[in-house]
């Protein structure tokens, strides 16, 4: 490990972050909240801390992958450790597991809250919990599709790290335009989603927390009972709508905006996306139709709503859900598996991969009844090497196992079957609000600090895609250390 | 598919179900109970079934793997049905659906039970219920022990149809021979038990019935509350001791037989289901001690038993673990997704395929922090090469889908979490009794005719390890009939 190297890197990250807390200082002394000083006090500890790292001379300019995971695993806690800050010093969150477990819910944008009243919260301190949706949903649209793919090109096996997708292929040669052009079709999508809620009746300070809650597919509200609260339709069109686009691949905005609008039915990833989500939306629709609402638009209106959020794992909520019946949750239950495409700000498995692995059992059965015939497994037109086959199918093997364990710890806090598993399959595929506790309605906060622990760990585990966490916890990740 | 070869295969298995009827005939005479005339008439229907297509000419001996799978996946099917008969016609079962539910569940050595009251049903249907275990059982034993690997030797690939595990090996060369020997340990182990039940105190028709359930690692009593009505510790200590010795792979005891006295303690397999099971032991008799007896030995007496009873997939009961806390709960469904060994009468995912997962996982971090070491999985001192890693990887998402298919399905009946996701988790691992209304004290009584009917398939979807049912479901496996 160039230990250097990942420090250094760190050191980047915090200062990153102390600049990302001036909106959140400006909205503080606009309405003239005391909490100013709160995050001018977190501002000054990031660059203490960051400074020096920063000043660490590299000795060794060789970027190995396991280097590379070791900055993506070690910045997201960091980030989340120092961004639980202002939570602690403004007194608002009392318990420092608290904050950690809210910070880094928003910055994998997960969404799962601890708070009890939001409402009751200061627009400062809500407008920071929201911001990190939308610095960690931008954080892995460009680790994924600019930094990483740049990486790998200089012959480091780098994909892994941070990369949700199978291939998240290279948009531009240079790093820093790929960069450029991902920041700006996200503040773009950004900018459209506020001016919308704003023309839809919604307040602007509220319209800035919906949006980095959507673009981000974090799904923090600044309303107790979320989305909602507004019982307004047009408001939960437009949420649907930038939650849909938010869980899709950005690289096809990319070939879009370059004039290939036909691009995303063109994407086997998207169609199969768009798929799951018509057969949920169907199929919820008639259940809750027959057995809670007995209103055909009604349904199809909180269906919708509902299925995109969890798809994409946003988390936002129209209605208590947890009042349907089981069928319905069980459908919602497993898209949360699923989660959005890669490239997204979504987490979850991606769609992609449960493609994949739908594929190999297909050709598997095919095998037996033909076993002489050669069948490789395609993804539009290409076919996938049985290499990646094998890493997907790996990968869903960790995942379960991530899932079982982190069910296990919970399990100790002897809650209901229906809490237990969904709180941990929420926090693993960054969705947010789960079933039973930890329900539409629900929150975290009665949840043991080791659950909270555990769920907090789990929610960068899911977002990082298993691995490079899982790598902190080897004995030989650590050996061979390089200074 | 070589349907002619097929249906005379299949006539073949039913005549052998007649033939295992006329001890429960003989039980109804002793008994003295109107049931003879009941397995008269099932033996009847058998023999008119099965002779005319027991006549079929074959005009084409070769067969392939799908001729394979076919009967393996309609016998079961075919002999449920047929063996459904003797509680239809005795009126002790009135639902068809029931009867067949109760069928499957024997032949699959399920022991998931629609009866409410056990205790009031004839001697001779308890019975015939219980035998249908110890058939399943010494069936899918001489399957996979002796038929199928004599099958490929053949150059057929069959291993896959009907094999518990990744190789069974060969032990004799002759399928006759080795199918003796098997029926040989098979029978002792049953006479042993038996035996050691009676001297143990229990009565001699209870210590065939609890025999038949343990050696077939069933779980079928004729008790109500199973195991725990005898509140008898030795027989409890019996009955644990002789479901772990049936959860192992058999051939291990051919090579003890044959002077290789300590062939288990080189056995990868084995070593890990004797770690599961010590690790599963020594969690929840912690647990139980603290939260619900409050006394280690009697803690240890429960946990000993549910563990090795769940593991082994037999699901005999000892006390009501629904009442115990919710993390000794989750340790006991987990095992229930792992199972026992192969080449055991157990079902589950078997023990050698999760110790392959695990280190396939081990080698995926392992190959990240050394990119250009190359890793091996082995077992024992093996390699596994890398098609069988592959097809590990394959089966246990095939097992988790079908598992999540099943809970689709089953939610529709709108009951708790517990009782939705356990009651396919006990059925599709082959072990009974799972939580909530399908739990310790419980039984599927309640369920829907449309979850009993899923149910049934998915235990013999378990039984036969995915593949030969699904194939039965894919078009093109009945494409190229050749009659």
């Amino acid at each position: 490990m160039n230990l250097r190297l990942v420090f250094k890197s760190i050191g980047l990250l915090l200062i990153c972050e102390a600049i990302a807390l001036i909106p959140s200082l400006v909205v503080a002394l606009i309405y003239k909240e005391h909490n100013a000083l709160v995050f001018f006090d977190t501002i000054g500890i990031l660059f203490c801390v960051a400074v020096p790292l920063c000043m660490i001379t590299i000795r060794n300019k060789n970027m190995y992958a396991r280097d590379g995971y070791a900055i993506v695993a070690l910045g997201w806690i960091f980030m989340s450790l120092f961004g639980a800050l202002p939570f602690y010093f403004s007194g608002t969150i009392p318990s420092f597991i608290d904050c950690f477990f809210e910070t880094s819910s928003g910055f994998t944008t997960t969404g799962a809250s601890i708070l009890t009243n939001i409402e009751a919260m200061p627009k400062s301190i809500l407008f920071w919990r929201s911001f990190t949706h939308w610095i960690g949903g931008m954080g892995v649209i460009v680790l994924t599709l600019a930094i990483l793919p740049s990486l790998g090109a200089r012959g480091i096996q780098m994909m892994k790290a941070e990369s949700p997708g199978l291939n998240p292929g290279k948009l531009v040669p240079k790093v820093g335009e790929t960069a450029k052009i991902l920041y700006g079709i996200y503040v773009i999508i950004t900018i459209v989603e506020v001016s919308l809620l704003v023309l839809a009746g919604m307040p602007l300070f509220d319209s800035f927390i919906h949006t980095f809650g959507t673009v981000g597919t974090g799904g923090f509200s600044s309303m107790n009972a979320s989305v909602g609260a507004y019982n307004n339709v047009a408001i939960e069109l437009i949420i649907t709508v930038f939650m849909f686009l938010s869980g899709v691949n950005f690289t096809l905005y990319y070939y879009m905006l370059k004039g290939n609008l036909t691009s995303p039915f063109k994407d086997a990833e998207f169609k199969f996306y768009l798929g799951t989500i018509a057969a949920a939306i169907l199929f919820i629709t008639l259940d809750i139709n027959a057995n809670t609402f007995h209103n055909i638009w009604e349904s199809l209106r909180h269906s919708s709503f509902q299925v995109v959020s969890i798809i994409t794992t946003t988390g936002y909520v129209s209605t208590d859900f947890e009042k349907w019946s089981m069928f319905s949750k069980i459908i919602l239950f497993m898209i949360m598996f699923i989660g959005a495409c890669s490239g997204s700000t979504g987490g979850g498995m991606k769609s992609i991969r449960i493609l994949v692995l739908f594929k190999v059992m297909k050709r598997e059965l095919l095998q037996i009844i033909h076993p002489r015939a050669v069948y490789s497994v395609r993804i539009g037109k290409k076919a996938v090497d049985e290499k990646t086959l094998s890493e997907v199918l790996g990968f869903f093997f960790m995942y379960i196992i991530v899932f079982i364990a982190g069910v296990l710890i919970v399990s100790l806090d002897n809650m209901d079957w229906g809490t237990t598993i969904s709180s941990v399959a929420a926090t693993l595929s960054n969705i947010g609000p789960g079933f039973g506790v930890v329900g539409a309605v629900g929150n975290y906060s009665t949840l043991s600090d080791v659950s909270k622990v555990t769920l907090s760990l789990i929610m960068i585990i899911g977002r990082l895609e298993v691995y490079p966490i899982l790598l902190l916890s080897m004995p030989s990740f650590w050996k061979r250390v390089n200074i």
